[in-house]
């Protein structure tokens, strides 16, 4: 613990209203307990849970200020006691946040040694390495669900985000045919420059045509971060005995379902978190998942870099970023001038 | 079929549009085509089904002229090809209308023999057996479900009608615990008067009230036919990782869930219909459901009969019944002036 200062530069969150309530503040380094280590942030990103979380709507909360951001990359610096946390100690590794607490947008972080830090391959940058936890593992997560349980097909909404591309890339090379939805006509043409088929959520015939697609493709799995009447629509243009897994709210309203496609059509909705259905595949069977996502950080699951900016800009980028949520990711460096 | 006249009044619906659009008739008796055949209605209820049947919101249409009546008793007068309608010739049966075409609402009716008529327990009369296959069956459906998946309790809601009684009683004799949830005080009192505890969906603590009862019961799943805003309370006062099974929409509203239950906390939400889940099981399975039912149908699976009118007083009594849809069935029995 040598080189660790005592203190440290880290955005905090005042209250779960939003970006307006982000600031640089000064914070003691934390101390690693039992089975936790700490890690040096070389780079964390914002992704669409942080924009749920800072305002109050992600599966956990803790009592502002709060150090928000859910994963990241860097070196493990120093362990608490635990055969693990020694085992990581130097190495490089993504951090995912699993539980209430402080989060990644900092200079230090504290991560559980079970789980809360992977290590990463040789090959793979730290930039790449902190994104490399929430999207491609739900990638590779949904790619899982679908082959488990006989999909050769399945929705994707919305599809125009780093995580959507992802999917497509990642289904492709399982031989799943993706089929995309997105809510606006820029999203289409946006998704047409890397040939990508997508269909408009916002368009009269969508229903219609999502239903002609389905029938196509014989798709009876979709994964929706936008629910509200979307989840309605999907539901009505899918085949009988179809199933939504919603894992995430976009559009900020219930999901809504209607009596007949669930009572007469047999269809449902359930909801996917990807720490949980980590969590339920136990120690090894995440790394089984992670040693193959890391193998394809740079071709299938990579993902394209917006903006680089220091932590005192993350109020800014997080606006930024909330304004328009495709073309890239925005990593938060924490010591930008020293590392860039 | 030589007593069968080729002539019968029967209760039409002229379009999907209420009971405005239901008349008497007079109509050919049908002819029982192979693997079908012939009942003479001796009674059939009104159902909540029915109501959804006669406003074009349930699983099957028809073009109309169409007669409804998802259910009724009666004997077998004739019977077409085949050896399983030759084998109900002359017995006493529930007859279920799986398919689209016309229901039991009439002095004679069609049906098939490979699940579409079972056989009537000697001890069970006409009336109750007329009522004997949706609510008795769906009520045994829930305990079993409930049973198969481990549930020492679930909701029923809403639970004042005859098949919210019904399963009251069903689940008792199987040690299972129902949280009641009805949606007037009135109904309170109602289920109050039969020692039975409800919970009110109006009352302002509801959810909360709710919460306490499941925690209290590990309660994981609902029934629930109102769906609308109460799918969604329902999800929000069930412990983590709790399902609701909709199985009718009397709210007239799609289902709505939070995503945060649907995300965060493992809920989910599906639907149940009657006919696939028998026809699921195969003829078998649902021969030893039905079994066991009837040898229930004078005590936990009993319905309580509100009024029986011929069948030109059918839009007159499903008015009634639309109006207030507790204190007991009505039911309609074609040859009023010559049975009773």
């Amino acid at each position: 613990m040598e080189d660790v200062p005592h203190e440290m530069n880290a955005v905090v969150l005042d209250a779960y209203t939003g970006p307006a309530s982000l600031r640089i503040a000064r914070r003691a380094v934390p101390r690693p307990g039992p089975g936790q280590v700490l890690v040096k942030i070389a780079a964390s990103p914002l992704n669409p849970s942080d924009i749920a979380f800072i305002h109050g709507t992600y599966g956990f909360r803790h009592p502002p200020p709060v150090v928000p951001g859910q994963e990241g990359a860097g070196t493990v610096v120093a362990a608490g006691e635990g055969l693990m946390g020694r085992y990581f100690l130097g190495k490089r590794v993504a951090c995912l946040k699993m539980e209430e607490g402080d989060g990644m947008w900092a200079e230090y972080a504290l991560a559980s040694a079970m789980g809360g830090v992977l290590p990463l391959d040789a090959a793979v940058g730290m930039e790449q390495g902190s994104m490399s936890a929430i999207n491609p593992m739900t990638a590779s997560a949904f790619v899982e669900i679908a082959r488990r349980e006989g999909h050769r097909a399945f929705v994707m909404s919305p599809a125009a985000g780093s995580l959507g591309r992802m999917i497509n890339r990642l289904a492709q090379l399982h031989g799943i045919h993706v089929i995309n939805v997105v809510r606006r006509k820029a999203q289409v043409d946006l998704l047409l420059d890397l040939a990508l088929v997508a269909l408009n959520s916002s368009d009269e015939d969508f229903v219609e045509r999502l239903g002609d697609a389905c029938l196509e493709h014989e798709c009876r799995l979709a994964f929706d971060a936008v629910a509200g009447p979307l989840t309605h629509q999907l539901l009505s243009a899918m085949p009988h005995d179809s199933r939504v897994t919603v894992f995430g709210g976009l559009s900020k309203e219930p999901a809504s379902a209607g009596i007949e496609h669930l009572v007469f059509e047999g269809k449902s909705i359930d909801g996917f978190w990807l720490g949980p259905w980590l969590l339920k595949k136990g120690p090894l069977g995440i790394l089984r998942l992670w040693r193959r996502a890391q193998a394809l950080m740079s071709t299938a699951l990579q993902s394209t870099i917006r903006e680089r900016v220091p932590l005192e800009d993350a109020p800014h980028a997080m606006r930024a970023y909330m304004d328009q949520m495709t073309g890239g990711k925005f990593l938060l460096i924490p010591n930008m001038s020293v590392s860039s």
